[in-house]
């Protein structure tokens, strides 16, 4: 079955959903409710159940959605492998916590290969992985055909960094830099920015009592 | 002036815009065209120019938007503080980082007290704190009355801390910890997850050529 293409918002809500599903597939739930998942993804039921009749999702009255079934649909749609291998680059504090961050493996993420340039970080471990240096990630990445890399450098290494990703062929960079690193079409950059979370946060807080939505 | 309420959608882009001149007044620009708001944004420039015109700004023709009032206005919008005193639960790799990411500051958000409750990182400095135990969480957070937190702990611990956060008055928590937080009604959660942000991008990976946009 050839799948549609879906517009961003949707796949946006899918990816949340499917977050949520293998969690509860984790601690051995087997059904759902569309109502579950729009309280754990902060979408209104209506939007949920329009997806899923959008996605060709059948649920069975007074039992619900079946997970595991979700979660295969939701991954076929989204295109998942079994496995999506990752170069982080950056072995400080916040690339260790990306590598013992444990939902990655859980979804498929591997963190395949770390690089740093700095010469008391090449050569040590963290978790299972030896860091490797910066000036190996051309071939390693290309040896590995890796199309995915999160980026946890300090700001001034961003750019020259991501120039490295890019010429070896990286296709998504996952940004953890403050920095809006420029990248050529074709190439996909996502940025994690506490910032911009925060500042949105404010305007609730500072009409308190407004109510708050999540979605949007 | 009464300000309106805003949806959630303008907030969010909101956001976005002011995180990106607080960057380009940092390195000295005066003025910007919404056109370059657009491509850092990844918001298209209709959009842009009816939110300006929504929040009653108006730029020179040919010359732009004045940044410094933009970025005041914007600030007024939101309702930011001179300071925004943030409590910060977890001094591992993760709470290490976040302390040490340099836009907070910039942005009035100030990790003005650290917690954690394992006794070799008690009483250790992470940049300028002295790491205290999270059981005078309660005691500091009130006195301070801090309503910010942000959440870094093991997802063992994220419930149960959650609990000590409302229990002393927080309003707002930015969890980092993939744990899905019960919170009672009026506080406001935001979730940080790299699973999410990479499972979005799949979808474009696997329809290569077909297009990325960075919107909804």
């Amino acid at each position: 079955m050839k799948e549609k293409i879906y517009p961003s918002g949707v796949i946006h809500r899918l990816s949340a959903y499917l977050r949520y599903l293998v969690q509860l597939d984790e601690v051995g739930r087997t059904t759902v409710s569309s109502r579950e998942i729009s309280d754990a993804a902060g979408v209104n039921s209506a939007e949920i159940r329009r997806d899923l009749s959008l996605f060709k999702v059948v649920g069975k009255r007074g039992v619900g959605y079946n997970i595991k079934s979700l979660i295969t649909r939701f991954n076929e749609i989204i295109g998942a492998q079994q496995e999506t291998r990752i170069a982080l680059i950056g072995a400080g504090h916040l690339g260790t916590a990306i590598v013992n961050y444990d939902p990655l493996p859980k979804h498929g993420f591997v963190i395949s290969t770390i690089f740093d340039n700095d010469p008391e970080r090449i050569g040590q471990k963290v978790g299972n992985l030896v860091v490797k240096d910066i000036r190996e990630l051309e071939n390693v990445v290309k040896r590995h055909k890796i199309a995915t890399a999160i980026l946890a450098v300090s700001p001034e290494a961003a750019q020259e960094v991501t120039d490295l990703l890019v010429d070896a062929g990286v296709k998504v960079i996952l940004n953890y830099t403050p920095v809006r690193i420029e990248v050529p079409s074709g190439v996909i950059v996502q940025t994690t920015d506490p910032v911009e979370k925060l500042l949105h946060t404010l305007y609730y807080l500072s009409r308190k009592g407004q109510g708050y939505s999540a979605a949007g």
